[in-house]
């Protein structure tokens, strides 16, 4: 079966209470998809974040004695760090311009995921030409597994059809250039293949046992998306080549006692 | 634009010398799929490696003392390691039951990428049932960027069609759980797309600079092509969103100076 991934055309500049779901389903008749069982929606942290009111003003925030340390070290701005460390349970390395966490919602990233980019200034009109907005940085989403399930069951209810929902962000890999997309929460859909036992060709078991499915379905949105001003933060999936059922974004997350690279 | 990856029917087991551009071709026809230009080809690494002839036996193969030691770490085939010394540049990690490694074809892997599933025992005939085929083991491609070409110029002189060719294998990631495709060749595609410059929605420039586009598009090839029996050795993918150049895999490694995880 063909996998096919669309990106969603119409959705808006999203602001704090805007609802999801409602744009989401406006936006699939737009692009003129109807939804199928099985189908599945990827959408950005950034739009979701913003929905759910997770722009900080920076000039709202004061840095901490470790935030001042830790952003000189870093090379960055000690309130972005105050930020950060909110936003984090463990600093992992320090370098100028990088700083890696392990993120209170467990995964391991750069910067706490915290964005500037696409971050409609606070004090400025939206259409100003040459806007800079940099006391604007956008937060993760608190919750992301909550927020793709409150979506999930808002359109499912509206189109009687099951379907998945999952959040992804850009991340860095330790040992490899470029971001690529990664699952940062999700609902109805498996976020890891456990093929153990699983008897290959010639009839042994294969060594290779868990597959990161929402990872690897994160990259091929991720893809779709784009990353600059073309990018679109939502893309319709059909043929996910697994059964839908509940999962969690944790699942993907590797236990720290079991972290070789730490 | 939708992305579309469709896995190819028709390929048969793969043995040393057989011609994999012909057997593309010859499984698009079976998928009834007509190649355009700037479609792309992914195939997994094992099917490379056994048309290359990069199967061999441990029966032939003597541990050096240092195998035999790490061996004994690892809890490994003292003649498996030995192998894996060959195949790679420095050992990172030592664990029961894996060894990571600088591959040395320059990326970070787990046990050098050696792959005993879905390898056809070396002294048993095919046919037989429950075979046991311990004793071969698949080596990764020599040259994963170079039998990309070769796949791929083949392919266009018949076709007269512009393509990329990719070649994928399955890793696993520091931190999180469960392997996804990464690309480890290519030819006729970029490997990042460098954003540096890029302005974002709101005039401003984006921080985030390099996306793995091929890491992506191999997660992609990899979620459709699956893990085990029903798994299928090649996808064709439509619609890739950026301009199609020549590249290589190692625009993808990450110098190991800037590694902060090693």
């Amino acid at each position: 079966m063909t996998l096919s991934l669309t990106p969603l055309h119409g959705i808006p500049l999203i602001r704090q209470g805007d609802d999801l779901a409602d744009i989401l389903v406006g936006s699939l008749q737009t692009t003129r998809l109807t939804l199928e069982d099985n189908d599945i929606l990827v959408i950005t942290s950034k739009i979701v974040s913003k929905a759910e009111g997770r722009l900080v003003d920076l000039a709202t925030v004061t840095p901490s004695e470790r935030a001042r340390e830790l952003a000189r070290q870093a090379e960055k701005d000690p309130r972005l760090v105050e930020l950060l460390l909110q936003e984090s349970n463990e600093i992992l390395r320090v370098r100028p311009g990088v700083i890696i966490v392990e993120h209170r919602l467990g995964f391991v990233c750069a910067n706490a995921g915290i964005d500037h980019s696409n971050v409609a200034p606070l004090h400025l009109p939206q259409d100003s030409p040459n806007l800079r907005g940099e006391e604007g940085v956008l937060l993760l989403p608190r919750d992301p597994d909550q927020s793709s399930r409150k979506i999930r069951e808002k359109i499912e209810a509206q189109t009687g059809k099951r379907i998945g929902v999952m959040i992804i962000d850009s991340h860095g890999r330790a040992w490899r250039i470029g971001t690529v997309g990664m699952c940062i929460g999700l609902s109805g859909i498996p976020a890891v293949m456990d093929e153990r036992g699983w008897r290959d060709l010639f009839g042994y078991e294969l060594k290779i046992t868990i597959v990161g499915v929402a990872d690897e379905l994160a990259a091929a949105a991720s893809l779709v998306m784009g990353q600059a001003a073309e990018g679109t933060p939502a893309v319709h999936v059909r043929g996910f080549p697994y059964p839908l059922r509940e999962g969690s974004f944790k699942e993907l997350l590797r236990p720290k006692e079991q972290d070789m690279f730490r």
